[in-house]
């Protein structure tokens, strides 16, 4: 066993040395994120829709949460469209302290009113351990933002929430990393994690980042963990996100995180890359047709309890 | 006008400055390879087989022709599963100078023989101005692999073909970039090119190059020429080339370029990457299938003139 | 000015919506990080060593501080080739759960007795703010490290903070996310920032990663912070540290971080990349002789009051 | 021994089947370009300039041939200041085929007569084999640039040229695939070969590409082959050319290469990233100064015979 001298004061308030063990996690025998721990997909259930299993989730909404108006009508077409569930940032991790930085609390109590109307779960990022009660308060699922994933202490602090976590994958992140990322919050108690590839930073500038589809069958390959894909912040354009959308399905994705705006030429952040509703209409249409072909489910709309 | 001192002779043997005008190539009002200039999608004929329509073509074959036995059994699988044509490599880039090099000239007999049986077209690559007219006497469609994607000679010798040319993207061109390599030859004077995605350089390991599927529909948007595939070179395990192709139809590409080899395991360049004929015969029927869906169409295997 | 709605409940307890403006933090004229707001060179006190100015600063110790000998052994050579602060991780960023995570507040404790017995300052790493207060109990500068470097949390937390900040650039952070990083401590309060180049990821696999020395200055150009180099951290390999290292000073930079351990072939932790105190001793005298050619000092060894 | 069928045509005009041994290029024991081949640093004679022994070869010129009048200005400017060589394009590899591509062998010509005015030996990039002996009558060392880097026919045809050859990284080569770049001109005869560093493509958009000057001690450990370095066309801006210079020859580097032009700001290609003369002879005056530390000498000026 590795020993470490550690200092401390003696009855006498003096620095001594003592000898112990040095304190390191015990490693399973296997990763708990590894298929070789669980074989079987995992299915994690987020207030009623089942992410990994039969059923393609679609979780949509606007990038952040910015008026209550504009939140309930994308909110709606979202659940009319046939969408699993919601997204919407209230803490928003951006480049500059200037920048617009979400509304916070205001947002978290936005999305909690467009749950109850609509029925959907949602899901919307926690950027520090100490947000974690606030924001776990209102929303069903946590994200981890892709410039958090590896941020190892909110990591762990998220792996002893009761919640499902959405874990996004850094810019910078290997697939290798982003399963260790995982593995620090199954390794801290919750076994809910949901993986969301975002596209990775490369030279290409066509796109705001390159969508790394590639990375969808090795995770399922060797984790048990759900693979989801956003293709609005991989490609940072809408015009774009439907193919990627229909790819993503293809290439053997659990699900999609898409951007939906009500007015996407008025939106305060990433408007060019959000969908506007009719567009995400038609393509929930067609994931449906598709889905059939990969064994797969896309949630067909049903009347709304307005 | 633009103008510079030549140095001259003059005819006592003597250097003298003359004026003349800076010799640069015309620019069209639009490049040729822009939507600008030529709306509708172009189609290029390869030897009856017309890339960029509705036919989703799927060019297969091995890595590099290495023996007539494995060629034509791997020759007979990719017609009997419906391949639109054959690939295999007689001049190989390799990045060490003692690697096997292909086989030269008697890789293209063999292909050119394995056409024979299988009536399929055949595409393999050049790489060099002075082998164009010998790979022209054997090939349907000439290949710049991507390690010559910006080899602006080669370029050009090959716009003065009246061959159809298979365009690979570098490991390090952008998208511009990739679409001013095409308007090389097309501005030499050769129209029908096929641009190729097959993988750009990231920082990732998990995969031999990043397969950029979203510059198909910035391709597609962008350009009238077809845009094809290839997945097996981009991943590097032929594990995950099923998915990528399934995503490259629903991400809008014309077609594939697929490594398939009769024995993977003793293929003497790539096998890892190859499909056997088998995963490729049910690769083909799954991709039939889903192709209704996009309004596309799989060749059907036809049965054999053997 | 802006507006949103805001739900808040009314004195019956229903939700009602209020116009509230949105809440974003005051953009100076300048960003306060540039050169713009601040033309001369800023100058960061540490415990009486000044980043910044004439002294080339050079900041050395292990990776992680593993036992009171091996530190001590360390500090005391450290001290005696003239380094003028001490590092040591406490708190360890690692991949795997199950890596050695650092000694915690031991390794604090013994950081602050090896600062008693050299006389050097001490800086060391904070993953999180609940730390905050805990590290900078023992430490004279904190360190925000690569995989936080847009952990805009942690950031705005250490810019509440009265300590000197050592904020490392991202593995794939631009200069400009870098300098906005920066701005993020700055507009929270904490003007004492240093800069840290410690290379960022591209493709190529012979360094762990490509140190960017042009970085330097054009982050010279436009701030007034200081900037250092960690060559260890970019390259990974201590046969290539010393070149790096001389070529920081000989690029503009302001200082250096530096690994040594005493022993290391014996680290725990990237002793691959460590410098053994002889070599790291010639390092300094190199760079003390060719200080002078660019207009600056390197701290010469002096007597210790061990 | 490796076999191949072979098809060849009988004499009643038949292909008939024939077996053979695998032509590959005989690999000596250890790479030609390896240390282990050859421990002592190669000196490459260059028109008796002599790379990589105690001289620290410094080569500039336009990045292309312009017009007389202007490249004679620069020419002498650079012999003046000290600079061992002339550089100067007259075949250019332009991304678009509407950019000016040089002068070809005007281009050629005039560079011949700065060379008769100045004395100083002349390096120009070949983009063809075709080009080899049109190119070859003029210059004194052959360029490879960095989009031909692994264009292994002409890496080839090179190899059987009696011509000391500027062999060019490219933008996404790895160090590795960088030495068999090399390896394939030795191999084929060629024994003078200077490796050039000058920027790798990264995601970091505030440089053109990234200057890896950690490549060069990495380089001068594995190879016997000089190493020079350019950091005009890495950086792409003249503000930061001069610190890397000197970065360059702290590091280790045997040369530099770099931009200089009479009149920057007039330059029909890259005119952002030359030096002015004043600029270059302070920065030739400041190596000078420096090389003494690193057991290096830069040319001093000599009077010129105008």
């Amino acid at each position: 066993m590795s020993m470490i001298h550690e200092v401390e004061l003696n009855t006498e308030g003096l620095p001594q040395v003592v000898m112990k063990p040095i304190p390191t996690p015990e490693k399973p025998a296997f990763n708990l994120v590894s298929r070789e721990s669980h074989a079987e997909d995992s299915i994690i259930d987020v207030g009623g829709v089942r992410i990994g299993g039969r059923e393609f989730a679609v979780i949509a909404g606007p990038c952040s949460v910015e008026d209550e108006e504009s939140l309930m009508t994308t909110a709606l077409s979202v659940r009319d469209a046939g969408g699993s569930m919601m997204r919407g940032g209230a803490f928003k991790p951006r480049t500059s302290p200037y920048s617009f930085q979400g509304l916070g609390e205001t947002g978290l109590k936005l999305l909690s009113r467009a749950k109850d109307v609509t029925g959907l779960p949602v899901v919307t990022e926690v950027m520090d351990a100490g947000e974690i009660d606030l924001v776990g308060g209102y929303a069903d699922m946590l994200q981890i933002g892709s410039r958090n994933s590896q941020n190892f202490s909110l990591l762990k602090s998220l792996g002893r929430v009761d919640k499902p976590i959405l874990l996004k994958r850094g810019l910078m992140t290997t697939i290798d990393e982003f399963l260790n990322s995982a593995e620090y919050i199954l390794a801290a108690g919750n076994p809910r994690v949901v993986l969301c590839e975002r596209g990775i930073r490369t030279f290409e500038t066509a796109t705001r980042n390159t969508l790394d589809l590639s990375a969808v069958p090795i995770l399922k390959e060797r984790t048990h963990l759900p693979v989801i894909v956003d293709p609005s912040h991989a490609v940072g354009d809408n015009r774009y996100v439907c193919p990627l959308a229909k790819a993503a399905l293809a290439v053997g994705a659990d699900g999609l995180m898409v951007e939906v705006h009500a007015h996407p030429e008025q939106a305060k952040c990433d408007g060019k890359q959000s969908l506007d509703p009719e567009t995400f209409r038609r393509l929930m249409e067609e994931l449906s047709t598709m889905a059939v072909h990969f064994g797969r489910s896309v949630k067909v709309a049903s009347p709304s309890p307005r």
